[in-house]
């Protein structure tokens, strides 16, 4: 089998058992599942689960595309060569619930040549309100995925996610962070491509435990109109992310890729207020004060 | 008085006006106001309408700033030099009635030396559901005021806004467009920086009268929830537009400007739904019909 195919069907039941998770956990919303292709070479599978009883909108998309590289990507990767090969599965779920969390998680594998191949990936979190023991539990699960493939993974992995998840103009965090990797091969690792393999299902396998952890957690907190209206301002800082910094948006607006899928991390509802502050020692006022890099979860 | 003087006298009392008549049309919000000062050099009056009988958000705002341009605005504006002056006024306004249009105005002087200054501005109007008849009024009363200065002023702005409030991801205008212009100099036009600065009023002048009509005209139409619904998600194509493409916001984000003052553009609510699909003959699918380059509405 070449080595390709190995990483779309592992990548596949990753999604597939990612899907059947979260309707269990849902207990109400089913995936709707739409098949494209792409024209200049490839497709995938949109699935989307909406009005579910704790996921308001979310979607766990795979795709497996080919073809020639744009000239832009061509000179950012720095490569000659422009025959290149791309899969992967990427979630975002917006709940309903303000004390349930925003997830986010993606795993990739890129291909060009023998010489240029890659993984990538990791997982996020961006609560709408911090509570310290998700976050710490979050952290954990991650850790202890990391560190049955290298001691070193969790803490540069946790420092690229600070590092990337960051909204420069608000200064603040995307969320709690969580993992972050890119461009993993075997000359940095010691792992063969095999084993970068088996990392990569292995962060999508902590995907279900995690979150279905912090659904159970939080599920069935009570939450006022005003906790409402907060989760609202936070999506759109969410969505600010997304649409001003986010590389895999970017890349896949700028290489004309499937809009839906690609805008399907976007909140169902969010709200811009103007100058939005929040009261000292409230609970808003207290997740701002941990929306910043550096914090040790573990 | 120097030159730079007089544009800001000019532009202040644009703000002031558009002030006054908007407060006076919308009948029950007040602009609030907040003075700020920029580290660099100069400040503003951000002045916001909130929860009015027709403006759900709004901004109309002045600035005027100087210092030094940052290395990566210098390479792309391609001077030498890297004092500059920049003064402007710019209006978003997000009504609540879906039947009247989102509105959005701008006229800004940049100065660096004698030889390298210019005014840039425009109009242009997205409405959640495209009523011809507001849109040939809107162009015509744009092509009146630029026709008193230069004939070829309004096909020419028009085409670039046009070209300029586009969703390339979406393959959809901002809206029915109206007019944009930029790096206005006498020696393209044959009008001195006077007869320059005239004109930028007079484009600000003529927003009063264009949207305080637009309101009148609909401000108690009637409407359902499935259109208060559409026009929530015109409004996250508002905000993918200002987020992705627009150049104020981009130059505003990397040169550190007042966060609050640029994204004020952004709607009060949003919705992203799922690849959303409009019922063939809609009027839903009659304005994306109209959403395209190239309409004569004069």
């Amino acid at each position: 089998m070449v080595f390709r195919d190995k990483v779309v069907a592992a990548f596949k039941e990753v999604q597939d058992s990612i899907c059947a998770g979260l309707e269990q956990a849902d207990g109400k919303a089913r995936f709707e599942e739409e098949l494209w292709n792409r024209e200049g070479g490839g497709g995938g599978r949109t699935r989307i689960l909406q009005h579910g009883n704790v996921i308001e909108k979310g979607g766990v998309n795979f795709s497996a595309v080919h073809g020639k590289l744009p000239e832009a990507v061509k000179k950012a990767f720095k490569v000659e060569n422009d025959d290149f090969f791309a899969t992967g599965v990427s979630i975002v779920m917006h709940p309903s619930n303000p004390f349930v969390p925003i997830i986010h998680m993606n795993i990739r594998y890129f291909e060009m040549d023998d010489q240029t191949r890659w993984f990538g990936g990791g997982i996020d979190l961006t609560p709408h309100y911090v509570i310290d023991t998700d976050a710490r539990y979050f952290h954990h699960l991650l850790k202890k995925t990391c560190d049955t493939y290298d001691a070193s993974f969790y803490p540069k992995f946790k420092q690229r996610a600070d590092d990337y998840f960051y909204i420069e103009h608000r200064a603040e965090t995307r969320g709690v962070g969580g993992i972050f990797y890119d461009r993993l091969k075997p000359d940095q690792t010691g792992l063969d491509f095999d084993q970068l393999l088996d990392f990569s299902v292995a962060v999508g396998d902590t995907f279900l435990p995690a979150y279905t952890e912090l659904i159970d957690r939080n599920r069935d907190a009570e939450f006022s109109a005003e906790e409402q209206e907060w989760q609202y301002l936070r999506r759109s800082r969410y969505a600010e992310f997304n649409l001003v910094y986010d590389a895999g948006t970017k890349f896949g607006l700028e290489t004309n890729g499937r809009i839906e899928s690609i805008l399907m991390s976007l909140p169902p509802t969010a709200k811009w207020h103007y100058n939005h502050q929040t009261v000292p020692g409230s609970p808003e006022a207290e997740t701002l004060s941990k929306l910043k890099k550096g914090i040790e979860w573990v």
